[in-house]
């Protein structure tokens, strides 16, 4: 038998239950200590419009204090006759405290508490994020530094083209990152707003003061209008979802790029034995098998807005019991990003990079723009010159100007890019959440 | 340390094992009992063209058998220093019966093997997704013919159109599920081939007999070209995606029906209070959550075939690791799309139907066609009669004809629909495989 | 102002008309001819219930004969002020025949019409999709067995793994197209079944006959329940994009492999000067675009059935004028395909194989398995032939067995898979409906 | 015969030019003016660096004047024989001005060109998108205002729930616009930045000025490392596609909600007969197709991120020629997009809000959160509150208390949605943009 706090007299069968309930406990411990803090926000706020006598909320947070470290120490458990986080700490705090437990749902709705913790949760899982790819972003600015005068053959069609290095190759997935933290940035922002007081969607008759629980939580603001609090849910989602695809995209377009440059054929990049897997039949092979995975992992993480986007689809306004779905299919996803950022830092400490790539006399044209731009530098039109080449290279009397590091592929702009990421991540404020959160858990 | 069949003089780091079969190994004991009929089959064929003997045959097959016995009385585990099931299977042989054991992987790769296990499993699973959709099918056939003349308005763009019955309505849901089934049935015919013979996805100078496996284990036939047995990963999942996709959108799109049914507005259908969620803010409310989460679980499975597309997306010819993660993704989705399946047959029992609904006066001009028609059957033409009626309605001198039965709408041709699902569920063959398998675990 | 045949006393406006039908008459044009096929038939079918009197139907049949010469000469228009194709040929038969023309629509409407129409369009389209694949597929064969002896490297991770040759490469793909036409066909069926007579979707009172237009228009058979009839709309198109997808999954990924055979990197094919295009600043590049192209048009259809699901997801049953979207993104794409299939055929003529790949010193260890498989041949157990030619390997004295021209290489079952293909073909039976359409187009 | 810059020996055949650069002409008709205005801006910093004269420069803006009023003026074309438009400009500054037009292309690569026409195209388009959909905005906000005291219910899982507001739910829909720009201006950053000097991917080793070209251009800054700037191609139009699509997901929904109301079983809004079109079958028919293509165009914009990601999955980093199907699919979209805005705008004028709701039986709980509420406030703690009215329902003596319009459902903030979205526009700066283009096109 199911303990529902607003139980009627009917009770839900069996079979529903464990369809509707089955899955969610488990993510909803996930979410648990988001609860408390949102819980202990709400409360403030009702003690602040005197819903809360002062000794009451005072037991209250003590309480809520206790069992956020239950869940830490991982003492929490949500009943399995109990539908949700929500309802178990109901649950908890009227069998300890009795009357006062009662009270904490004044004015709140599940449908603002789940957006609520889900919120918190994201925005925490977003922070996380940060660290671990600005952690990256570091490694690739060094790697870039370090190999900078270590030419490579840079291509185009997958043919060869024009004289490209290390340091450029590291230094542009260093840069993509920053524009990948500008739409997580956009992600972070629309995530960042206080929903709690829309309730069910609609609002509550009770003189609730939204901007109380706004500022003691940091949020950047809140969502003004009540319906559109509910409409955010699968919407932010999904935007957190377009931005941790844009990331996996350069990850997965890193690891692309890897794997063919470990191809003998290229031969750019070799990784040590302990690096590699065998083959069960042929005695001789080393893959990177680690690179495809990542490469698979992130291309799942690229389809995930779509995942949401179809959920949500032609579905009206208002809640609706569909979003429990998003859940599922986006709080693992944080760790699964997070385990491609931290194996990719490894893989870079074991990356043997090969010195001495462009002795081959495939790489024979690869220096024919430099033929050409000498001639323009000399007066000669671009187009004639580009002629000029065009025909030696077609009559075979070509001679290659230079295989020596040219100036403009070791102008990196490390800098600058290393700036410009600083300014981006200073901008996410985390401090404000941080802070908030920290004077709330720790308030006497 | 890494207990690798092929293992070289450096061992895998801890770093990259984890990452790279952490997860697998727990979907690999999904596929723990395919694998051992898989290698029944290919020492079988070994047996045959002499590359076991037959005493070293007979033992190899007791002890298969024994595994596979405990593997279903979950007494098989994959050792953390064991890369994979295939290898764990090896390992388990070559303790117990020494030389015999390091016989098994003639002529084999675990490429073939894993592209074998899956589509053993996949088959497994497409005759249970056909038994339990067979079963709703029967169900809605069933409500068909027992609500047939229970009339309700039919709509077009959300606008009240024609006169529609329960029983047409419940019947369309049968019919669409038979059109997926032809869909389904493709997805079987391309997983049912053999791919074992194709070992690194290059063949095998060892003189295999192809035939053999492929007769032995029931399959249709084998995949002929050894390059596309390993170009058909990641391809057939998606086929198959595709047809539970398909099937998922049937019911989506009836639980789409059924949750607006249930609206107070429309109040065509309702639940008896054990199948409803309450509020935990209103105290009127009644949910039906079990169908909006229906509704977006299948919408999950609706994008599955864009997720491994978009993992497959590029890359060339070859065996490729990102496969992995395709198992990942799709191998629960049978329990999702089953569970869906079995809490349809609940609800449908506990289901209430209006059987008065037609009484209100927005459905005053449901039966303008039937007035129409009857000009039309009088000899007037047909555009004239429309206009007839038309100039009736805007000049709100329309009188409806009947609210009775018509004919047209209890003309369900069930018969037709369930002899059409019969021949086409019939045109699966499962007995073929069934029997094929049956035998080779049950030969002494 | 629109000339609307079902008009009332208000007209559209012109921003709702010019937003609503649009871009709707181009495409309509495209079905014009399959409106007057469907209209003969249903006009066949009033005339055999006797709606239609034998002179009247005699001149009906003239008419529109008459019309289907003007579409197929290119003077058949839709007027700025009529909605849709349907509305311009009943406009078209009212001026000229008068009461005539006012009497088709009877048991109709635009729905199963449209329905009808975009069925036996799709129908042509997948007849014309089946020959451009065949053709593909047999010039792949021929190509495989003109080349089955040129050996190639075969890869695994992008890594070099074992023997491979030009005929099993080219064969791998005609056996994939095989597998694309078991989903085509299914696709086909779900498409082959009149839904003429379902009107607006929910039937018609008049005594129609819809066995009758079924076995006219060559139909398989008809969906049977009338509101299926109409919710295959969309659902039709997805199965079908599921099957454009397939193929051109096939033909991206032969592309992604010309591609990388065609670097400088890899060498195995190159094209002549005629077939690649320059470069504006490298006077040395010669880039086969194409294929790129070809890559990403067959990566765009690879998107279709996603985009048509976004469009359904979650819409109740009953028509809803969202599927005119459909149309206009399904369409296009049968022309986008042909392109590709036939441009594919051009290449192939062109293209140059690199009859002496394997002489290069990276290309060593290509033949360890043949080494593994000879001391099998022997008698020694796999897994310790794999560890002695591991060990030299690791120690440097490995020696390569051949480079000759291996058996199991060259064993390619073209003929098998020929086979295979012809039956499937056949079993699409396309005369079927072929035949039906001529002798309506042709009945005197 | 094709007339190629960098034409050499062979020609290409008519099969690949017709199959390469047929469609791209006339898209390149789109992208002409930014060309115009990127060679302006390149010549400009030619000039500085000294590989432009004095007085070449000043003939060549001259000139590039000329053919920028040509192409205003429709009196521009790209000929048969003609790749791209940048080609087709320079052959005509070639033909008109000899030598200088020969020394335009120094220092760049089609590649980077291309990528700044599509940046300066979509630059445009955003502020574009930001206009119309400001406007819509702003339309929403007097809406609400106007509508703020006629009540609606609210509903979650599609049942009655809680009192709402015509005032909240117009305001909901402006204020989810407001998120959608923080998304769009992410998209614009990641644009606005300046890629010429990346040449084919690897910068130039002329003493190319990328600060100059930068600035002169009006944009943000630039992407600093060259293989960054290729690799930022399909990238960014995925995140432009991203923000679009969250536009459009707000835009379907709203329809899907309007498409509901307008439904005679909620009859919450009507429109007059100039906006429906009528069923070819019933006379009675008055559908809001307009509403329902707006819908499903925006879900086709919903599914575009996912279309472009297909397309540019595990591809290795380098230009490739798919890119280019990136603009077919693309491109065109800004016009849908602003077509349904302003449609919208249209409807919004036409609309009809019915004043009198909630007077129906159905509705009679939907205040009884009001009720516990008040006892609530009364002192009784929720949970006890939420029982007693629970007993209240189901003992059938539930008294609703009001149907007078509630202090917080009318309580919209407008003025801060107003006021966020004022700070979020501004924040994009376009005058920057806007400004140094005019100054580039008004240089003497």
């Amino acid at each position: 038998m199911m303990v529902k706090l607003w139980k009627k007299k009917k009770n839900l069968s069996k079979e529903i239950e464990k369809f509707t309930f089955g899955k969610e406990r488990k993510l909803d411990l996930l979410l648990a200590p988001y609860d408390i803090i949102s819980t202990m926000a709400h409360s403030s706020m009702l003690s602040s419009i005197e819903l809360l006598k002062g000794n009451e909320f005072k037991v209250l947070m003590q309480e809520l204090k206790k069992i956020y470290l239950e869940i830490v120490e991982g003492n929490f458990y949500i009943s399995d006759y109990v539908e949700d986080v929500h309802s178990q700490v109901e649950i908890i705090l009227t069998h300890r405290l009795g009357e006062i437990g009662k009270k904490i749902h004044s004015g709140r709705s599940r449908n603002d508490q789940i957006l609520l913790d889900l919120k918190l949760f994201i925005r925490q899982k977003i922070q996380s994020v940060v660290e671990n790819v600005y952690s990256l972003f570091k490694t690739l600015l060094t790697l870039s530094d370090n190999y900078k005068e270590i030419l490579m053959p840079g291509y185009t069609h997958d043919q060869i083209a024009m004289p490209s290095s290390f340091g450029l190759w590291f230094s542009s997935y260093a840069e993509s990152l920053t524009d990948d933290f500008l739409l997580l940035q956009a992600a972070y922002r629309i995530t960042n707003k206080n929903p709690l007081g829309s309730a069910a969607g609609f609002g509550s008759s009770l003189p609730l003061d939204r901007e109380f629980t706004t500022h003691i939580l940091g949020f950047e603001n809140f969502n003004y209008n009540v319906i559109y609090a509910q409409m955010v849910r699968g919407k932010s989602e999904r935007v957190v979802a377009d931005a941790l695809a844009s990331i996996s995209y350069t990850l997965a377009k890193l690891s692309q790029d890897i794997c063919l440059s470990t191809s003998q054929n290229f031969g750019f990049i070799t990784f040590p034995d302990h690096i590699t897997t065998g083959s069960s039949i042929m005695p001789h092979k080393k893959n990177i098998d680690v690179l495809e995975l990542i490469r698979s992992l992130c291309n799942k993480i690229n389809s995930l807005p779509n995942e949401i986007a179809m959920i949500i689809a032609n579905l009206p306004s208002g809640y609706h019991r569909d979003f429990q779905i998003i859940k599922e299919i986006l709080l693992p996803i944080f760790d699964d990003l997070k385990s491609c950022l931290q194996i990719y830092k490894y893989l870079f400490e074991q990356m043997i990079i090969n010195n001495n790539i462009l002795n081959y006399s495939k790489y024979h044209y690869l220096f024919s723009v430099e033929s050409v731009n000498k001639y323009v530098l000399e007066g000669m039109s671009f187009r004639d010159a580009y002629k000029k080449v065009g025909c030696e290279i077609q009559n075979g009397n070509f001679q290659t100007l230079t295989r020596e590091v040219t100036t403009h592929v070791v102008n990196l702009c490390n800098e600058n890019i290393h700036h410009f990421m600083k300014s981006v991540v200073n901008s996410f404020h985390f401090e404000k959440a941080n802070e908030a959160v920290y004077r709330l858990l720790t308030v006497s």
